[in-house]
């Protein structure tokens, strides 16, 4: 945990009883640029692709990772090198090896810049299709409904700066026998996800075909999506999936649970991989 | 509520005995592209500003209280008017009257372009500071603490969506005697508050300087920026503020309570508006 990702500050309680001065601590929220560099040595193309709110901290995996599921980099090995502005620490600057061309109408692909919608939903998931890589055949994965109930109490444990705050998302990874491999918080849950998976991008684990990601509250479309990016199969959230984000993952054969409990859970597509 | 908030699907819901099929809802979550008409009869220019994934209905609010959130325009006399396209009922489009010029700039106004941070979070208040409309002087506002212990209740009555889905963020505006006024619920909550303010300034009611504002999660930087913009004076959160929320609340002499609930909560910052 980066102490920059908590802030100490001093606030007043109140209770029935009383108004009392007390300290507290706060989730740090600032911008991060992320600044893409890319073409040859004699012809360097310096472009902003994204300004977004973001807890200090792994912010050179939010980069990447953004960079990975927005599908504008694919693959480790494009990348030279991700680096912080020596004059402003909230600025990342990934520079490309030379001559990798960065797939920017990626970013732009789906209803951002066409959007005639009506049956947007449908039209956004086939744009999504297209960009990205892992979708490859079925799977055999089998897993037991019971692997699931114990997982929360994980993501809690591990929430550091979640339990000084309140205030912060997390997305978190677990093996298929429900062991626990790495967490990334942030009050941005896209971010929290960017990071997460843009720490597997940079060790070159992608995709994530064979883990769980646990989500610590809802699942928009937006989560499904870059889950879907980086491979990912099972998606259990603690909180309520969105219309949107239950249609992506159908169509994705992939396995959406919401509402995860210790005791029960909901599941809204691939069902087929839960067993009792 | 409108029946296309809340999608019905069939889900398989786990327990420790069983796996059963069950009916649900979801919280419905789709693209609204907001498209800008201003210029002269002959000279018509259209320019697509926004793509918000929300929660269909009051899609008109959200297109105003976006455009004025963000700067764009600043009053209700500017707007001709506002209509969702008839071939697309995921697009809006405002036309603004004839000569009306849109502060385009204003959208791109803080750190997204420049962005030369470090102490960015002070650069971007300052930058906010510029375009709110409403920095009028001191107030007189005094609220006991005990107003706000009831707040959560009316919400939690109010919020009719939520309560079917588990998957929506509200915003609701309540008067200086803690009387519930209006709410509004989406699956994002910058578009609760945006719907919740652009019904305001339909109505022509801005500022919101006599209003409290109710958040249903957590205070982000976003939220109170919003806020800001609509001169609201108290905000209340049920969840934690982040770092930023709560510097911009200071700086705007904004009242922020946090962590609100039946029988305590926390003031992070214009203490001297609530008393015991």
């Amino acid at each position: 945990m980066q102490n920059s990702a908590v802030k100490y500050i001093k606030i007043k309680k109140v209770t029935s009883e009383n108004i009392i001065d007390a300290n507290d601590h706060l989730a740090v929220e600032e911008p991060l640029e992320i600044q893409l560099r890319y073409g040859s040595k004699d012809n360097q193309i310096k472009k902003s692709i994204s300004v977004t709110m973001r807890t200090p901290g792994n912010d050179h995996e939010l980069a990447a990772g953004f960079l990975f599921t927005e599908g504008i980099i694919q693959d480790y090995s494009q990348v030279q090198k991700i680096e912080t502005d020596p004059f402003d620490e909230n600025k990342v600057i990934v520079t490309l090896a030379e001559n990798e061309i960065p797939q920017l109408q990626s970013s732009e692909r789906n209803f951002y810049t066409t959007s005639s919608c009506g049956v947007c939903g449908k039209s956004s998931i086939d744009s999504i299709k297209t960009v990205s890589l892992f979708q490859d055949g079925k799977d055999v994965i089998s897993l037991s409904a019971s692997l699931f109930f114990s997982l929360q109490n994980v993501l809690k444990n591990q929430q550091e700066i979640f339990q000084h705050t309140g205030g912060l998302h997390a997305s978190a990874l677990f093996d298929l026998s429900g062991s626990f491999v790495t967490l990334r918080e942030d009050v941005g849950r896209h971010n929290a996800l960017d990071k997460l998976i843009g720490a597997s991008f940079l060790l070159n684990t992608l995709p994530l075909q064979n883990s769980i990601l646990l989500l610590s509250g809802r699942a928009s479309f937006e989560l499904i999506q870059k889950a879907s990016m980086a491979g990912i199969k099972i998606v259990a959230a603690i909180g309520a999936p969105s219309s949107l984000a239950s249609q992506l993952a159908e169509e994705f054969d992939m396995t959406l649970i919401g509402f995860l409990g210790q005791e029960k859970f909901n599941i809204y597509s691939g069902s087929q991989r839960i067993t009792h």
